[in-house]
C-alpha cells in the first residue's frame, strides 16, 4: 500500500473511531467502554472481511491503528468535555469520506484475493458498515444502517461502478477514483437532501 | 460435494433467508436492511463454522449462496407486497428441512477436518441455530433459540445419532439419512404438539 | 502448555461459565439456551482471539473446554434448584481469578505470534473480558464490562507490567505472577471497595 493511501485509511479509522466514542457519550460509558465502542466501529468491519476472507487482521501487525483510536477518541472526550458540544455536520462529512475509502480498500482486497465481482461489492460493503452496525448492536440500538438511511446503498453503487470500470478495461487507479468519487457524493447528496429507501411499511 | 447435496444446501440457505426477510418485516426495516438480516439468518451459522474450524468460508468462491438470499428476499417480499399474508405454516415446514440438513453440513465438515465426535455435534448444532440467534441479537429480540422451543436440541438428537451411527460401522450416506430424519421428525413433532424443554421458573 | 497452566485454564472456563449460566437463570432460558449462553461467556474471548490471531481456535482440538463448560452449567442448575440461592462473592473472587489467567494467556498467544506488546495487550484484554461482552449482548443488557465497573482495566494493568518486566529482562515465570497478581489484586479490591471509573455525565 502506498505511503498516503495508508495514512487516508488512518484517516478513516479515526473518524469512525469518532461516532463510536459519541456514541459512548450518549450512552454514559466508562472510559474503557469509550475505547471499546471506539474500536468496534472503527475496525470492526475489516476484522471481519480479513477473518472470511482468510487474511492476516490488518491492524494485528500495524498498531498505528490502534494508535489513532486511542487518539481520536482521546481528542473527543476532551472536545466534548470542554465545548459541550459537537461539530455533528463536519463529522458527517469526514464519515462519508470514511465509507468511501473502507469501500474501496474491501474491494481491492477481495478481488486480490481471487473473489468474483459479486462477492468482492460485498466485501467493501462490508467493511463500510458492518462497524457501525456493530456499534449499534452492542447499544441496543436498532442498526441505523438497516433503517432507511441511504448509507450502505452509496458503497454498492460505488463497488459496482468499480467492478463495471474494470471489467471495461479501465485502469484500476482511475477506476478506484471514480468508485470513491460515486460513494463519497452519494453519501453527500443523501445527507443534504434526506435521500432514503424506502422502509416496510407493514399493517402489523 | 455431489450435485444434489449442493441443491439442497442452497434451499436451506433460501429458505432461512425467507425467515430473514420476514423479521425485517416485522421491524420495518430498509431494502438494504432485508438484504442484510436474510443473509445473516442464511450464512451466519456457516460462516463462523468455517472461521473456527479454519476453512476458506464457504459462500466466498460460491456467489450461488448469496444469489439464492437475493433471489429469496425479494420474492419474499414482493409476496409481502402483494398478499399481506405469509404462509407461515409451510415455512416452519422448510425450516425444519433447512435446520436437518445445515446440521449434517456442520457435522461432516467438522469430522472431515479431524474434530472428535462432540466437537462435530456442537459444530452440527452450531451451523443449524447460529443464524436465527444473530438475526435476533440484531433485531433485539432474546433469541427465540434459547427460550423454550424445541429447536437445537433435535440438531444435537440428530448430531449423536449420525456419530453413533458411523461408530457402529453404518456407512456414511445410511447414517446422514437417519440423522437427517431424527432432526427433521423431532422438529415437526415439536412444531405440531409443542414440544417444549423445561425453562428455569426462578423466582428472580 | 505445562499440565498445572492447562488446570487453572479449565478452572477459568468454568467459572466464566457459571456466570454465564446465572445470567441465564435470570433471563428464564431453556436448558439449551443456559448451555449456549455458558459457553459463549466461558470461550468467547479465546474463540475471537485465535481466530484474529489466525491460530487454531483452542477447544476445537480439546474437548476437555466443552466438558467443563457442560458440569459447571449442570452443578449450577442443580444448586439453584436446591438451594435458591448463589455464593455470589464466592463467585467474584473465582472470576477474578479466572480474568487473571485468561489475561495471560492472551498476552502469551499474542507475544507468541510475534505481535509488538500493545497488540499483545489488548489480546490479553479481549481474552478477559469480550465472553462477558457477548453475554450481556445476547442478554440485550448494556455490557457491564462498558460501564464503570473497573474490570477491563485490570487486565490492562497487568498486561502493561507483564510487558514491562519481560523489556526489562525479567523472566517469564515471574513476569508472569507479577501481572496475574496485580490484575488480581486490582479486582478484588475493585470489588472490595467499589472502585470505579469516571462515567461519561453528559447532559444528553
Amino acid at each position: 500500500m502506498s505511503h498516503w493511501l495508508h495514512w487516508i485509511d488512518l484517516l478513516g479509522v479515526a473518524v469512525f473511531a469518532i461516532s463510536g466514542t459519541l456514541m459512548a457519550y450518549r450512552k454514559h460509558m466508562d472510559g474503557f467502554g469509550v475505547i471499546v465502542l471506539a474500536s468496534v466501529t472503527a475496525i470492526g468491519g475489516g476484522t471481519l472481511r480479513d477473518m472470511i476472507l482468510d487474511l492476516p487482521v490488518f491492524w494485528v501487525q500495524q498498531p498505528d491503528f490502534l494508535y489513532a483510536i486511542l487518539v481520536a477518541a482521546i481528542v473527543t472526550i476532551l472536545w466534548l468535555r470542554v465545548t459541550h458540544k459537537f461539530p455533528y455536520q463536519t463529522l458527517l462529512v469526514a464519515d462519508a469520506l470514511g465509507i468511501a475509502f473502507f469501500n474501496i480498500m474491501g474491494l481491492q482486497k477481495a478481488l486480490d484475493q481471487g473473489t468474483g465481482p459479486f462477492i468482492a461489492i460485498v466485501m467493501g460493503t462490508m467493511t463500510g458498515v458492518f462497524g457501525g452496525l456493530i456499534r449499534d448492536v452492542i447499544c441496543r440500538e436498532i442498526p441505523l444502517v438497516l433503517k432507511g438511511e441511504l448509507y450502505a446503498t452509496t458503497c454498492i453503487v460505488g463497488g459496482m461502478l468499480y467492478v463495471a470500470c474494470l471489467a471495461l478495461g479501465v485502469p484500476d487507479l482511475p477506476a478506484m477514483i471514480a468508485a470513491m468519487l460515486a460513494t463519497l457524493l452519494l453519501r453527500l447528496g443523501a445527507i443534504r437532501w434526506h435521500w432514503q429507501l424506502p422502509v416496510f411499511q407493514g399493517s402489523h
